[in-house]
């Protein structure tokens, strides 16, 4: 029978339809979701298309002996909608595909679907197919998301220029401080400075990160953002990525990043640098993006406005500055190279 | 190491970033292809999207003892491109995600990319994006193709009215005899009656099939099909899609059924009738289609001036009369319910 179903698209398998069902939603840009040879649909005339896929593997990407089926979906989804958010585009259909062990039980999947369909559904995001198989080990999870955003309307990593103002939405380090939560092995030593309601903040910040789509689509409609990505590696390795694609350096100003009374209690518990876990934190899916120093002030007034929390972090400059970071006592230091891995909080330096 | 480059984009890791730097190509229908948080195409104005995935895993759809990796990339396009082409659209943009156990060698992954753009180059179609991970064992394969076709003028598996006859492009069953004669552990039966023309025909039919795109656009454009779907499950399980999409039955003569030469050759020397894998063989990826019986003559005419093979194997009954076929001898039988088992070249039957 396993052999049977791993050949049946996800329309076919038994409990996978029936999840369809319950989560297809009709909307006028659908012609035709699940059940044909492939989806059709419709995108508003001359918009462009911006697709972005994901494949998440367990023992990898996330540790069922740590994570809920449902974190797993909604984190899988919000990483995808914070890349579509990070274009400043609207997100819109959803194609989901799984290889399922045999290990895995029919309440897990109904969990990582509603986990899924929660993050989409903040965003009337349509699902409209995917595939299913077997896996002989090991669940596997691809996801890919197609947005839309009017033409030559789009935010691309490469357009930062030399003295623009470097900014984040939100907060950063609350995931890995979450995640740090959920997986240190030495319970004693959390919970003793640390209080529930922090501690419930920043594991809620890990198991349901929020994709900033409204932010994306508010920067790229302004026309304010010259540059903008997302940190999923982190802000060290995300701010590297601009750096590279525009051609340009950056200056961080470590005093100046946005970190949450939970994050600052965590780290004074641990005792360690909050900042450390800003730059290196991946998953926060806070957008970073940077702004022609003409435009901060208009860019800071409608942000206030519309109540999106956005926060200077310091300035682009020429590509031979190099990434350094600027610390409260005045000393400047090359940016280190992190690169975030997932499910575990440790970090790796290389180069 | 290795944890470090499953948190990678596909753009990070090294090979791949090779890889993709070959197989890009420069397209003003691409405004971004790797190396931004999403891809950014855009498609003629009004055009809708078709997008299909397909999720393939080791040991299930394919067995690297027995296949190639440039046969499973090439195969892998091809039923993607396959699905596009039952929609009657044209495809356009790849994107390839691979979880890659470690055991695959550099080379290993070099073919399948060789064979996933070998595809893809005969339709014009660009390699957009996708990710890679790591994975702990098995590769995983995760492709998702989007093609377009102009609004309201697309070929859904729907259309089918009792009384249309039933086509289908191509010759029937030759990817199972090839998929036989690649994976049958007794070789002194296949070596004898067959000829080494026939074999390799059979075989390459088998690790290189032909989506059927041009067929598919040409049915769309002159509007002559009432339904459409691709044979990657076999004739006897995607007819029944069709039917059941249509609410209708189906009536096929199993003498009309087109069978090659080779694959004729092949049913003799091993004495089994050569429908019995037409009926059941799968990743034919031929089209069947149906056609109003008014216009069946036109359709057979335009079909001949263009080069393309159909072969009228049947027609659509109503939904009472269910799937039958009529053997040479006048006796009806129902059509079994079979499903394809990729790989191995057993069938199941179920229901």
């Amino acid at each position: 029978m396993a052999s049977r179903k791993a050949t049946q698209p996800i329309h076919e398998f038994p409990l996978i339809r029936q999840l369809q069902r319950r989560y297809e939603r009709r909307s006028p840009l659908v012609r035709k979701g699940i059940g044909d040879d492939a989806a059709v649909v419709s995108i508003p005339a001359g918009d462009w298309a911006v697709l972005t896929t994901d494949l998440l593997t367990e023992g990898i990407h996330f540790d069922l002996r740590t994570t809920t089926p449902m974190s797993i979906g909604h984190r899988a989804a919000m990483a995808n909608l914070s890349d579509v958010a990070a274009m400043g585009a609207t997100p819109r259909f959803l194609l989901v595909s799984l290889a399922i062990p045999p290990t895995l039980r029919a309440d897990d999947i109904h969990a990582l679907y509603r986990g899924l369909m929660s993050a989409c559904g903040q965003h009337q995001v349509h699902l409209i197919g995917g595939d299913t198989s077997a896996s002989r080990q090991g669940l596997f999870l691809s996801l890919t998301l197609f947005g839309t955003t009017p033409k030559n309307r789009v935010l691309f990593r490469s357009g930062a220029r030399s003295g623009d103002g470097i900014y984040v939405t939100g907060t950063l380090g609350d995931s890995l401080a979450g995640l740090r939560l959920l997986t240190n092995r030495r319970p004693s030593q959390q919970g003793t400075a640390l209080k529930k309601k922090a501690r419930d903040f920043l594991i809620d910040r890990h198991r349901h990160p929020t994709a900033r789509v409204q932010e994306g689509l508010w920067l790229n409609r302004t026309q304010l953002a010259t540059a903008a990505i997302d940190l999923s590696d982190g802000l060290s390795g995300d701010l590297r990525h601009v750096c590279e694609e525009s051609q340009v350096g950056a200056d961080i100003a470590l005093a100046t990043l946005p970190i949450s009374p939970a994050c600052r209690a965590y780290a004074d518990a641990h005792k360690i640098d909050p900042a450390t876990l800003a730059l290196a934190g991946g998953e926060d899916y806070e957008l970073l993006f940077t702004v022609a120093a003409d435009d901060e002030q208009k860019l800071e007034r409608q942000a206030r406005s519309r109540g999106f929390l956005v926060t200077k972090i310091g300035r682009i400059r020429p590509r031979r500055f190099g990434l350094q970071s600027l610390a409260s006592d005045g000393t400047r230091t090359p940016l280190p190279i992190t690169s975030y891995r997932h499910f575990t909080s440790r970090m790796k330096h290389s180069g």
